[in-house]
């Protein structure tokens, strides 16, 4: 089943640009076989199959989209052991964590399956003619979400199955009725060829037009920018760097016809122990924020890499509880060696910042094992240095201890946009929370008590999104139902023969969708 | 009243760079008083005063805000007849539009008033905690839209009520709880300090901080440049010229913090006559057209700029029809002398166009008044010149002869993204209409049936927008109620203790909103 294959819609093919290699990040081997990267020629065709693809595709019957999704899904989990091995193999992540991330790909897959079923998604609204009206009658306006067209997705090394080729981007264009042309991740090429077909067979066994899906590889960086500047391509959906991001946003605006992008960058996901709670239970929360900061060796999104807090001796018992925590947890392995690289590199500046102690250092690992860093700092040497509040990817953070509660606020303040927030706090602590949510609310799109905002649930009210760098578009979120709304925009109808009007838009609502009418709404 | 001032937060001042001034287009004659440009400092002042507003107004109660709303159309109201007589004045419209535009003003200010007032737009979300969910416990995530900060507001010359100071984005921004600094529209001056005063009170009497509203003068560019650019400002709203919003969305993408751009910036709208209705009514359909065209001058945003239909008996007899209508046509004035140019030149180099044949033109006028035009030429000439297919802004439009169902079908695949399509269709033309909807909907934001774009409804249901260049972001709308989402975020609240709660998310619902538990509508 591993060939060393991507598939130009339902063509499997063989690219020739260059060579695109797993590597097993714990044990230092490239992975067979190996990956040509695609050609031009090869990502024209995607692209053309894409855009023919599309009106058949956003046509079909939503219960033909949804049945589809499922397909998807109970392909994923039919590959079986095949596919967490290979997973395993190209991230280095625990077999326990792949299955557990194999079950969130396959049930947001299946969320959205329910989703595209019950048509809100679809924000149907019907305000009816008035023909006695006066001066004028008013004539019949009625609207629904349409998809915005061939969705570019950008796999993400971090979720090798939950935010790569059938991940969360995927899962929620195709749902929204947009083809998808995915460009793999290069870190895990095996997993992407196995995903990528068990959706190419789906689009088959649905009797879907093939151009709904296509995977290409990509052995530098031309095939994903050019795939971003080809005119049939409406939207990109990405998770990666702020640098990887925001080079894809460039090229997206440059276009004669720019498209939106929706980048997930970066994130240091603060969090704030408020002094009730350090009083009351500090080296409890000092050992779970460990736990959260150790999750996948650090290389989550919401990974908790800032600690504030004002100083003291509450202060002082977390950090000597975090800091022996730390010191016990052992090394994990990274998912790439360039990823190890830059985080020993970004922890080595911050332990030789002059204004920075280290509080403790985890266990050493062997090859591409992130040795975790715990290190302290005060507000004034945060604020007068930028790089402070630079992420570093993987199992870092910096506690910072502020003189007061405006000096916290003023910490926030000069945050950057970002994911999550986590505030840890005693009932005596609500009024200072209460203050200082206003401030969160500007700055985060997730704000989360008592916990840490590793482990996103895939729900309706999930946001993980953030402003600007968090994300390229602080409006939407990349996780949960919501997702679907990136990928639409409404068209209104006036005045449309009910003979032509959308189902969901028919006066009978034969499709019983919830919709607005008049204002109100009317469930379905 | 008119003063020649501007309004920064509470404080009525006077500019001190340049001059602007309004000039009456129907005579010629430049209209009292001067008003300077904003300074730098002026500027500055009000970016901070909006920033300064934003905590306390988005967490005012909604119905105070919704009051608000209502406070600033009765105010603009009770400014009775010298409001009318200085827009008049400065846009040479007719008194009777002038009047029809107030009572669209005033009356989609109380719509935004009952959408603040009914919380819907709040997007509120709730998914309760699992803590039986095995193998983890689910959180307890809820989410709601908050709105995203101070809004930049560039008043348009051609709705200088409707789209200006008081206009659908100044409306739509203040009711997602966005302060607002709007950029007069230098070419109505005195009806921008007249309708800015209005909101100016209004924020007093409502004992809302001051820098909820602002209101400055540009004698160039640089004042609404630096505007965009200014790090306090969230989003920015612009109904213009392509030339003047792309200007704006490229200055908004190279901000440290880049943010959206909702600029409506052309549209030729596209009017397809089919065959069964050139039969049955083709003569009313090219009166009913004539009207539509001549409307305002021609401009309109939504102003049918493009006729297409298949080459025949139906179509000359239209022509005729049109073209006999078109020259009893009086010269309508122009909104400004540089409009009244910009419309001369386009219509000259249509003329003059090779390929291009004069149908008839319209009866000439004197100063600033643009003689209408009606010209046809083949579709093989309009798909092979791309300046064909450009927007005359006025009462000029452009008949295309295509040979067959599938050379229209490619004419409308060879446009742009526009604001609308109207379709004019006897029952006999069903499956033609039916099999060109898809190619419409990617094309368009409004499809329309045997009627014209011109005569926006403000409802629930509208959608004035449509893919780029038409507008910068072709999933929103500028008028009607779903403008307001242009101005949201949404933020998620995992574990907050109920107290803490924002009221529209409480388990008791005491602000009776509509929420989504679970992913079921549950109304409020």
């Amino acid at each position: 089943m591993i060939n060393g294959e991507m598939f130009i819609g339902a063509r499997a093919v063989k690219g020739s640009v260059g060579e695109v290699r797993g590597v097993n990040p714990e044990t230092g081997e490239t992975l067979e076989p190996a990956y040509g990267g695609a050609t031009r020629e090869q990502l024209d065709e995607a692209c053309r199959l894409a855009a023919e693809a599309f009106d058949p595709y956003r046509s079909a019957p939503r219960e033909a989209r949804a049945a589809f999704l499922e397909a998807i899904a109970q392909n994923i989990l039919d590959l079986g052991d095949e596919l967490v091995e290979r997973t395993v193999a190209e991230s280095g992540l625990p077999r326990g964590r792949i299955e557990g991330e194999r079950g969130r790909t396959v049930g947001q897959l299946r969320l959205f399956a329910q989703v595209v079923r019950d048509g809100r998604y679809l924000g149907a609204r019907i305000d009816p003619a008035l023909p006695e009206r006066k001066p004028l009658p008013r004539p019949d306006v009625r609207t629904r979400m349409i998809p915005l067209g061939p969705v570019a997705v950008f796999g993400a090394s971090n979720f090798p199955l939950a935010f790569s080729v059938a991940g969360g981007d995927t899962a929620s264009a195709l749902a929204a009725g947009c083809p998808v042309v995915a460009k793999a991740h290069p870190a895990h090429p095996g997993t992407s060829e196995l995903v990528g077909r068990a959706i190419r067979d789906a689009v088959a066994s649905s009797g879907l037009p093939e151009g709904v899906f296509s995977l290409v590889f990509d052995s530098g960086y031309e095939i994903g920018q050019a795939l971003v500047a080809d005119p049939r391509i409406k939207a990109v959906g990405f998770t990666g760097s702020r640098r990887g991001g925001l080079a894809l946003v460039k090229i997206a605006q440059e276009r004669p016809e720019p498209i939106p992008v929706y980048a997930e960058m970066s994130s240091i996901n603060p969090v704030i122990l408020f002094a009730g709670a350090l009083e009351e239970r500090g080296p409890q929360i000092a050992t779970a924020f460990v736990n959260s900061l150790m999750m996948g060796a650090g290389q989550f999104c919401t990974s908790p890499g800032l600690i504030l807090a004002i100083a003291g001796e509450g202060l002082d018992r977390f950090t000597r509880a975090a800091g022996e925590a730390l010191q016990d947890a052992s090394a994990g392995t990274m998912l790439t060696p360039g990823i190890h690289q830059a985080y020993c590199a970004g922890v080595e500046a911050l332990a030789r910042h002059e204004r920075v102690e280290t509080v403790a250092r985890g266990k050493a690992g062997h090859n591409f094992q992130g040795q975790a860093g715990l290190f302290s700092t005060g507000a004034e040497a945060f604020l007068a240095d930028a790089h402070l509040r630079e992420e570093i990817f993987g199992s870092s953070s910096l506690i910072v201890r502020c003189a007061d509660e405006p000096e916290l606020a003023n910490v926030v303040e000069s945050l950057e946009g970002q994911l999550t927030a986590a505030l840890h706090m005693a009932e005596s602590d609500h009024e200072d929370a209460r203050r200082l949510l206003p401030v969160l609310e500007r700055k985060v799109g997730r704000i989360l008590v008592n916990g840490f905002g590793t482990g996103v649930e895939v729900n309706h009210a999930m946001v993980h999104g953030g402003p600007f760098p968090s994300t390229s578009d602080g409006r939407s979120t990349s996780v949960g139902t919501m997702a679907i709304d990136r990928f639409l925009r409404p068209v209104a109808y006036q005045d449309l023969p009910e003979a032509l009007l959308p189902d969901e838009l028919k006066d009978s609502n034969p499709a019983h969708v919830d919709r607005l009418v008049d204002g109100r709404p009317v469930l379905g």
